[in-house]
């Protein structure tokens, strides 16, 4: 059995810096393209560092073809920084974080109320507002304690492209289904797992990442929305690289390593449930038309050929742990 | 300030065996008594193989005045085997592990109905049964979906002593009010921790133990149960040793090791919260009036005094991260 996608994006991905991003940028090159987050040290900020960031990254592409749909980490912005971004080729959206929520965010937002005007401009420019949603709570309940911000917003913003990134809850897809301009990403973990394969049994710091897998009902309904096709839930891997060792130690860092399975997993995924077909949409054709992209229109076709996942990805004094390290999965990238 | 205690008694603990024992014994001497749990390799199943732990025991101590109250592994047993084990001097109660519920507990019991004939006998005798109360549910579901076991073997066998070990749960704290003839243990752990703790920002391995740790409003009912007096709530640490290198990994061993501290940090939690006359019924006079103990009325005296808790404890080829690693805690044992 084959599937072919044509020009599948990855809507959520960390590609790091330096010799991480060296690493990882050629194992996203199954992607047409994929929206690249802006949460390095120090944040990309300005047009000039997300350019520079983009050069980066076409030169650790070493020339594959690859639509970077680039991202400026979220502070408050006059009208004036608004068009020179959205002059920027480059520059796809801005990404909020709220203070320290996640990794390399400790210069996000503090207080949502002072995000108002800027917002008011992107909604009339039509620039794209991604927001990693969670609130400083409970570590369960900060995806469902942040609905009320996305609500609050969509409430006053009804035009405004709002994404609610890398969503883990049942509660979110509702919120997803009440206001038509939300979308959504979902990452592959979510789809697969829950806490009980993080702590249930021995503690697994490579399926560890923010926010943290839910309960079973949750992976339900996320997996239900995916397969079912819903319009506005697209594929985004949040696939974030660490160093093995600030993975596998005492304080490990939050992230899953998913690029370079991401879409055989997928294809297992979605075939194993009978909804190849509805692959399509989720990985590319969703974001798309929500979006008006228009990737290169370059074609992968998966096939039920297994892959055996690397224990380990190395190169230029980096090695990071996958997702599924070691493990088989049932499909493979046709080359 | 100072907190005098006559014999305080960790109600659940964890010796392992070996090497790992000569380390750790030593380091619940400050306690004048324990009870041990029998989940070693193989699991302590006679009662010779407990006299022959209980002297290892003994011997790891160097002859520091311990009232070890050994456990035997709960397997359907005979009249003629209870009054075996009941005969044995060193022979306090039955552990109960559902099978392959936690660290060594793959030899445990797969079907509750089969132990009935075996409570009735020890509900005669007298015998205290302890029990891992978790199902193989969802992780954080897995306490509550126990509860009605408790409740099932509560309503059967009203007389049984049974014991809700290291409870999690406000839950379990409920269920405790309504059948006296139940008891439990808490760990110090979860008076202090919640899963925020262990998953909210980094992932933190020594934090990691099963049941894992719950929610905010979980913890503040334990605490609140435990400050506030409760008569059939004992102090069990469930201090867990495993290796460092079984930590700081993937797929690290669950378990957090609390001995050596246990009693600084409780006198520190318990005077914080202007409850210090209360911990001697909390460490000790609870259990001892439930269970019928007579422990040598040993004094440990607390102050003030802060301690530095160690990065490790090493010795005979082992090393153990303790709780609170490299921490000050603020009140310390008088020597």
């Amino acid at each position: 059995m084959e599937i072919t996608l044509t020009a599948p994006l990855d809507m959520h991905l960390h590609l790091r810096d330096g010799d991480m991003l060296r690493l990882t940028a050629p194992l996203s090159a199954d992607f047409a393209g994929a929206v690249i987050m802006p949460n390095l040290v120090p944040p990309v900020r300005t047009p000039e560092q997300l350019r520079a960031y983009a050069e980066r990254i076409d030169d650790a592409m070493d020339g594959a073809p690859f639509m970077r749909l680039m991202t400026l980490f979220f502070a408050p912005q006059s009208e004036a920084q608004l068009l020179a971004a959205q002059a920027t080729p480059e520059f796809f959206a801005y990404k909020l974080y709220p203070a320290g929520i996640t990794t390399n965010s400790e210069g996000g937002l503090a207080d949502m109320a002072q995000a108002e005007p800027t917002l008011r401009l992107m909604e009339e420019l039509g620039i794209p507002l991604l927001v990693h949603g969670e609130s400083h709570g409970f570590v369960l309940d900060r995806e469902a304690e942040f609905l009320t911000v996305y609500r609050t917003l969509a409430e006053r913003f009804p035009r405004l492209k709002l994404c609610m990134e890398h969503i883990t809850t049942a509660a979110a897809l509702q919120l997803l289904d009440e206001y038509p301009s939300l979308c959504a990403t979902v990452t592959l973990q979510h789809l697969l797992i829950t806490l009980d394969d993080v702590a249930g049994g021995a503690l697994r710091p490579h399926l560890f990442c923010k926010p943290l897998a839910k309960r079973p009902e949750d992976r339900e309904a996320l997996l239900a929305a995916a397969l079912g096709g819903h319009p506005r839930l697209f594929f985004g891997s949040d696939s974030a690289p660490h160093p093995r060792h600030k993975k596998e130690c005492c304080g490990c860092a939050a992230g899953v390593f998913t690029a370079p399975l991401a879409l055989p997993k997928l294809a297992e995924l979605f075939a194993a449930h009978g909804a190849a077909e509805r692959l399509q949409g989720f990985v590319s054709d969703n974001a798309c038309r929500y979006y008006g992209l228009q990737p290169p229109p370059r074609r992968v076709t998966l096939c039920d050929t297994p892959m055996q996942v690397p224990p380990l990805y190395r190169g230029y004094g980096q090695s990071v742990v996958p997702m599924a390290a070691g493990e088989c999965i049932g499909w493979s990238i046709k080359r």
